[in-house]
């Protein structure tokens, strides 16, 4: 499966709308998510026992200190933007659809796998369309904790 | 309208699954985003131009500084715990879909309005539901900035 992957490197310039096609993949470097980085996200933005306090999340439906679902998607934006999605014009979201089928842990190896499902020309603006992207966010243990289906905004190649 | 938004108290003590409605609405207190709180979110997590330099994102899309669209969303998920959805046993979300209709600014004025739109109590678990709640987060201008239609885990009251 690995030959299918589509790999960035620094040379690369970026890939545009003309470069894209249905079925294909991509996969970003590892993130390493450490128990203070999630509380302090939590402390931030998300302040609810189970994301700060190993105690109160071990009795909560988390079942043990978990990272806020916001933080994951943070993290899966990091990825993409680092490689893990090289579009020459950067990632631009319009929304999506976002899951936690699970959580984050503390030391979990985070990476994204991602796949091009949809691309959509504007009718409107040549120069650009509308691409969907079904990222998935894997832990060591190649189990799901995120799922993103994006809307992106890409360019066409200027002539 | 004002009258039909439920406003949390000190004194709340936080609602269950048995308490909701379908169209019942709350509101959040403001959140102001600054430049600097920007610059370092997207810094950490979506470190690209139009999110950290005010001349790059000038020529960008976004013709000028825009928060990153996971900043706007972990604002919106600050705004809900800190009472704009006084939920007893906290915000569960186990996924949903995201928009961001235009971009956040520097010194934008933000608060999430929520909307029950849909209860469905677990067949296989008496003591909990999944709630569908649509949060709008608009700025100091009611322009809606972030649009989130969340399901949520939400427990029964003990009986």
């Amino acid at each position: 499966m690995m030959t299918e992957l589509h790999r960035t490197h620094e040379d690369d310039a970026g890939l545009y709308l003309d470069d894209l096609q249905i079925g294909q993949r991509f996969q970003s470097g590892a993130y390493v998510i450490e128990e203070a980085q999630i509380k302090a996200f939590a402390a931030e933005f998300d302040p609810q026992p189970f994301h700060l306090d190993e105690r109160a999340a071990q009795a909560s439906i988390f079942q043990g200190l978990a990272a806020s679902g916001w933080h994951t998607a943070a993290i899966a934006m990091r990825l993409l933007v680092d490689g893990g999605l090289p579009f020459a014009h950067g990632i631009v979201g319009l929304g999506g659809e976002v899951a936690w089928p699970r959580p984050t842990r503390p030391d979990d190896i985070l990476h994204v796998e991602s796949e091009i499902v949809e691309i959509t020309p504007s009718r409107s603006k040549p120069h650009q369309g509308i691409v969907t992207v079904r990222v998935t966010m894997v832990n060591q243990n190649e189990e799901a904790v995120y799922l993103l289906t994006a809307k992106l905004l890409v360019l066409r190649r200027q002539k």
